[in-house]
């Protein structure tokens, strides 16, 4: 079996393709993937040499999407990769900006545009995809529609960009994280991804989080999902500075099998360089 | 001012609305809303007299667009109500289950019926509305379509019920708030619900927890938001159990508001009843 590069969900010219050069660099061969759960499916049997997939953005927050995938999956998170979005209205060359009277793009995407797409008062409508709708569009050749999505896009689809950083918020960042069929090797600057759920008692959760606490370990972020079984009860994923062979994770980590039901170590990587500007 | 009735998201038919006829009473005067913040803003307003709004289904996680509603509005949560979904695959009378080439509905309910639909290997389209998918069905007179909607849709539009119960799991549950421009009166069996936001600074979520921790009050759910001002900061939203005139909530809360850097009480309301089986 021929191992090809690295997988990403979208058409070529998504969001998740530009993370993949901006980490691998932009002759890197990429395998686009039609949903996420194939991003994850292609890595773990080894198909390609890793995926890339969206985990949060600094305005639309979590993407339930891939959190649910990592619940699933035995791929190992080995890296991450912040991207700064800058989202473009996109037609055909013919096509002027009092021409467009329907916008098509991701959810996401045109959540993150939602103030300057009301300024233009036209339809607004759900795809699966923000390259894919660029792609959609050039190939109907829709005269009276635009897309949202990158530059690349419109690029790699010879569109025309009406307009440029239409996002309403300009610290508008993407993290995205790199799975890899096996763990990586120890490296400094470190973060450490684990799930875990806890007894259904009152404190558990609390009682949880103190062992990162009492080791003195950053906790970088949280977050929950509903495991499916019982309504209510909660897969927590959490994400913490340095690796889990330093002592402190080490030990924060050993405790935390005595108070959680369930505990799972996605991987230890190093942290995105550059960090966005605070 | 006339005062309406209550506002929901959604076309006639929505779950939204279900909710409202199992809280209210079927007999209830209900307000469609095209947005989950125009049901906040005619709450807030006075104009209606509540509005109810999804925060949570047990299957796929939290509802972003409220939980940032809550963020920015000056509603309280009045009361809490757990629906029990089963979706159903809606079309024309005459339209048969093999006459269909495409399915719509909103992504959250096309999500929680992904095992089924993938068996009948036809294409989804999302929308941004169940009942209202249905409905552009009817009006379209589309003899190839079918959506994923609530029974009730398809009483309301008289369209006819191809499959009933489609969910991928059994213990489906969508938990609505009901919010009120003003707060409801201490009662039994409560809960309460806050956002706040902690310090950048290490142990900072751990010691905000701990004050509900030390006076032994139950934390039933946690989630995060994007606080959309800088980058990888979060609001937390925080529901407990107890009012907050009870004393261990009082003294919680009292502990909490020196250890973050904004808070904010959304409101103590009684526990939606009867639980959801275990």
């Amino acid at each position: 079996m021929k191992t090809r590069g690295i997988a990403f969900q979208g058409e070529h010219g998504a969001y998740s393709e530009e993370a993949v050069h901006q980490h691998f660099g932009t002759e890197t061969d990429t395998v686009p993937c039609k949903t996420i759960s194939e991003v994850f499916n292609l890595t773990e049997t080894g198909e390609v040499q890793h995926g890339v997939v969206p985990v949060e953005n600094s305005i639309e927050g979590s993407v339930h999407e891939t959190y649910d995938s990592l619940i699933t999956s035995n791929t190992k998170i080995t890296g991450e990769i912040v991207l700064r979005v800058v989202h473009c209205l996109i037609a055909l060359p013919s096509t002027t900006i009092s021409d467009v009277k329907v916008i098509y793009s991701h959810p996401q995407a045109l959540a993150q545009c939602r103030g300057y797409l009301a300024t233009l008062g036209v339809e607004v409508k759900v795809s699966y995809d923000t390259a894919g709708s660029v792609k959609m569009i050039r190939d109907g050749r829709m005269k009276d529609a635009a897309a949202v999505a990158s530059m690349g896009a419109a690029q790699i689809y010879e569109m025309n960009v009406l307009r440029q950083g239409i996002e309403d918020y300009g610290h508008n960042y993407t993290r995205f994280l790199v799975m890899s069929a096996k763990e990586s090797e120890r490296a400094p600057m470190c973060k450490t991804s684990v799930i875990f759920s806890v007894p259904h008692v009152p404190g558990s959760l609390y009682a949880s989080l103190e062992t990162f606490a009492t080791h003195g370990v950053n906790l970088t972020k949280i977050e929950s999902r509903p495991t499916r079984q019982r309504p209510w009860e909660y897969y927590f994923f959490l994400d913490s500075e340095g690796h889990r062979d330093e002592a402190a994770q080490k030990e924060a980590l050993r405790e935390l099998v005595k108070r959680t039901t369930f505990l799972k170590v996605l991987g230890s990587y190093p942290r995105a360089r550059p960090e966005p500007p605070q």
